[in-house]
């Protein structure tokens, strides 16, 4: 599908069609696309956790104001932003520092240089949400991009108690929940709403030097 | 192009060719497909400091590890993330009750509803953060992909000193700087380096219920 068309048809939809699956392939896919999304240092800090029984659709809902898209929607991906996705020992920052190494992007005595830089950018509590929410957003938006262009439909969910989330899913603590994402097909039974406004070029341009 | 193409072929550029400028109408074109992204709430938390005279981008540079790809790209943006862009009187979120209301997300008698919703998701310093640079981020990608689209190439680059980048460009306390965006065309006289490791779906997944 084209680029732009992509973007211009990806809505926040609200009636998922229960009767219209989302195969494991398809969500395989779509994952596997948003992946080549880009993180500071390539350090890739997300994880999704894939919500698709029953029971947990409802122990899912009653977090999140009981959104019924939720039991409607095949697939809820509930999105992790790792806070410690930065600091040496944690096994996929080992493995992009190797990946670094083996590709020439850090020389062998240049650890120690990559390591402090990354403590340097990420390494207060601020500093480390903004780091795991950023890049965790960045694969969020090729996720429901992805899914637009696999003929599928999405929904961005902020309305959830992230602490009650967290206790029903068992979530440690260097995650972050920056949102949730409803997938399956818009449900043509319903109303499509008309589409928001958006800010003018001028609005989003805060000053030109 | 292709969605799938645009996804793959998007790649962060450490060469830019200063001898091919963006012009002004490429970059209010992605900046505008940009917009298009989700936000939370439509709020559209983001906005931009363009970055395209030698002495601002000297100024830049000096904030940002003296990275010469700021020099040699002809714009970066500079990424600002709202982190009062839900509160009521805030002219942009004015507006989105208002466009809310006039198609008919919101009924009259909701505003304090959604005043009080995003209070309650938003209203807080670690979740101010997080709403900004989600949404901001979400805007960014977009960006990224909607430039390669654009067939332009781009670079996020989180290696600059915020406190200095703000005092440089006079940016107001209310927003966070998640990253930096160099706009321009590849260098076809450098090398372009292999890309980098991602994880596989297995390492993306955290768990399935």
């Amino acid at each position: 599908m084209d680029f732009t068309d992509t973007m211009r048809q990806r809505r926040a939809i609200n009636f998922f069609d229960p009767d219209k699956p989302v195969s494991d392939e398809e969500l395989k896919g779509i994952i596997e696309t948003a992946s080549l999304a880009p993180s500071g240092l390539n350090l890739q800090p997300w994880q999704v956790i894939v919500v698709r029984s029953q029971e947990a659709k409802e122990k899912l809902m009653a977090a999140a104001s009981r959104q019924t898209k939720i039991i409607e929607a095949p697939v809820t991906l509930i999105i992790l932003a790792d806070m410690n996705g930065w600091k040496a020992g944690h096994p996929m920052v080992e493995k992009t520092w190797a990946n670094l190494l083996d590709l020439g992007y850090m020389k062998p005595d240049q650890r120690g240089w990559f390591e402090k830089g990354a403590q340097k950018l990420y390494g207060t509590q601020e500093k480390s949400l903004a780091f795991a929410v950023k890049n965790a957003a960045f694969f969020s938006m090729a996720l429901m991009l992805a899914a637009k262009d696999a003929g599928l439909d999405s929904h961005p969910m902020d309305g959830f108690d992230p602490e009650a989330v967290r206790k029903a899913f068992d979530i440690p603590e260097n995650f972050f929940i920056p949102l949730l994402i409803a997938i399956g097909h818009f449900n043509d039974r319903s109303m499509l709403m008309p589409p928001k406004w958006r800010k003018s070029y001028g609005e989003v341009v805060h000053a030109t030097f």
